[in-house]
């Protein structure tokens, strides 16, 4: 059941549709915090339907079991390595924690990404985010799901040429 | 206006009751993504009735003026600096991402927290998290407004004694 648990949280993490893993009973019987230590092996690689390079998902996390508030993950992103186009209905928050990044929205020039930027994207907006051409990247994305537990739609791939225009 | 919604939100992701600055017009006018640049200029130092120590919060963010599904922020402890004892009504996530820290559920252990570790500490249990002595430490805080907008209730200070127990 943890383990199942877990899966659910990491796919939701990254994204995928599907509907929340509830335990209404099990969540009020919850008492003291619960510590999940990091661990390397539990990570899992990002879909190549849903990303371009190399991407890795640790630390997929939710407010609990009780709550549908958000749900979130670390991504690390290699060099090149970038999201497809997709959107949110509740929108999404990435925090840039290392490297150096790229997000664009639709007809909006590339922006670069550094460490302790937050950007904020809109509900329905459609965006990529990823890693700069030369550098990795990490970032914690926090998204909320919608009525009906979905937190993205994934478009098409971000293109070599959308993804090297020159950020600003 | 713009300087009242970062206080508000800075306020916010500290964890003070309140009610979120909202301006809906405003929000479905927003159409691309809203990159808010790490400015060191702008993080605040956390309040000594909340907190023991050197303790600075940075980039606070929120899910938008839309939704109150989430906020938080970046926040800094020094070495031997925590939070005060308290509670969330919707519980609270903390993403460990530098250096070695400590939290406790009352009644339980402390535990040592590292990079990459994720604390999930539910509705209404009462806690405390920060550095450990002999390091600095700095985690993401995520939580979730209850329906009257509160997201903490602050309680006494974490005594030295409580402080000091050898983690598990």
């Amino acid at each position: 059941m943890k383990k199942l648990f877990l899966l659910t949280t990491a796919i939701l993490a990254l994204g995928v549709q599907g509907a929340y893993a509830q335990d209404a009973e099990q969540a009020k019987e919850e008492k003291a915090m619960e510590l999940r230590k990091f661990d390397e092996a539990k990570g899992f690689v990002g879909p190549e339907d849903y990303f371009t390079g190399e991407v890795k998902v640790d630390e997929p996390f939710s407010s609990g079991d009780e709550f549908k508030d958000y749900q979130g993950a670390m991504v690390h992103f290699e060099a090149g390595a970038r999201t497809a186009w997709h959107t949110h209905p509740k929108g999404q928050t990435i925090y840039i924690v290392s490297g150096e990044g790229r997000a664009q929205s639709e007809g909006e020039p590339v922006r670069k990404l550094l460490p302790g930027d937050v950007v904020w994207f809109p509900a329905d907006e459609k965006h990529w985010h990823g890693a700069a051409p030369g550098s990795a990247m990490s970032h914690l994305a926090i998204q909320s799901a919608n009525e009906a537990g979905d937190v993205v739609t994934w478009l098409e791939q971000v293109s070599d040429e959308d993804y090297t225009q020159e950020p600003q």
